[in-house]
């Protein structure tokens, strides 16, 4: 039981700290395995080995943690990789999303985390700051594109890196359809094609509509 | 009550059409007003004015109710627009895509019927099955831009009727970015540059990586 805490072996943050930890990591696991239909917080306090008044009176709804949950996972960084072309850039972009979607544990928690978020706004804000997080962390490979010349001024970088990901996500949610590495790659060329001919231009619309 | 159907007053498909006509309306409103998560089966046949031993047995699950909700909506049809040009058709998809996902009841029951969707395999394959449909609709346009010379041969159109869709419900589901008409404007230019471009042709890969 974390309850009964030993002084001597108290990592950084301490005993709520390792709670939270331990909490947290518990209802990933529940996440994974059921689902969020169904998610118990009494469920998620014995599988952390955490007294279930503690768990109640911390995060009070399940709704709640899944919100710190999302709160918790944008503090995680991973980093960008760079390769010096947009499209090599992007491609590990979008390689790196299909991993985590077609992964085992990741992807149905994301799919559990999406559909949370579908029914309570709170949820749904914590998972636009996550997901804002990591295109932040990516815009950088556009912006440099552009300087380099690769994509035209005023292109948005946000959109951009939003837009690798999108038939990624649609596949996993919507559509059902094959989530391999050459749907990674044609993403990937998608946005890098669309960018170069300056559609992501702010206030775009580059193309003559009939 | 349904339940009490009066001969005189049977349409098409009599007595066992009608009911389920009310149970899957009812399961809309719900779905629309409060989202999968806490669906209840004997509230949706209060609403429909249903006894709730006919919904028991006839559906069984909430997930076996929302699957037959998807089956029912797979089976409406909505006219695809032709306008000549293949910019001007995912242009007029893209808007009709925005316009249903920002309207205040069709776009909780999408996300309520996707977020369903996550946590039960049957009511994947039926939503994937739904998607499908009004993906083979739009497709024509698609093959249509070939025959013209917009797009080349081998181009994939339903990826590409996909790809109009897909920056749309990651906007609803994931960012919860702007989903205005210049947001559906820009994913059909998007979708289209990069068909012209060749991206969508099968087992492509046009575009040289790093």
């Amino acid at each position: 039981m974390l309850d009964g805490g030993e002084p001597g072996t108290v990592r950084p943050g301490g005993r709520t700290a390792r709670v939270r930890e331990a909490v947290l990591r518990a209802a990933e696991d529940a996440l994974t395995e059921q689902g969020f239909t169904g998610l118990d917080l009494a469920d998620i306090a014995r599988r952390a080995g955490v007294g279930k008044t503690t768990v109640y009176r911390r995060w009070g709804t399940v709704t709640g943690l899944v919100t710190d949950l999302l709160e918790d996972m944008a503090e995680q960084s991973a980093p960008r990789t760079e390769t010096g072309s947009l499209l090599g850039d992007l491609t590990a972009n979008a390689r790196l999303v299909q991993r985590t979607l077609t992964d085992p544990r990741q992807g149905p928690l994301f799919k559990a985390l999406i559909a949370a978020a579908t029914g309570d706004a709170k949820t749904a804000a914590a998972l636009h700051r996550f997901y804002d997080i990591r295109v932040r962390e990516w815009a950088p490979c556009v912006r440099q594109a552009v300087d380099r010349g690769e994509a035209p001024e005023g292109t948005d970088a946000h959109e951009v890196v939003r837009a690798v990901s999108a038939p990624l996500y649609y596949h996993l949610l919507i559509s059902g359809g094959r989530l391999d590495e050459a749907t990674a790659d044609r993403a990937a060329e998608v946005a890098v094609t669309a960018a170069r001919a300056g559609v992501y231009v702010r206030g775009g619309g580059k193309l003559r509509r009939v």
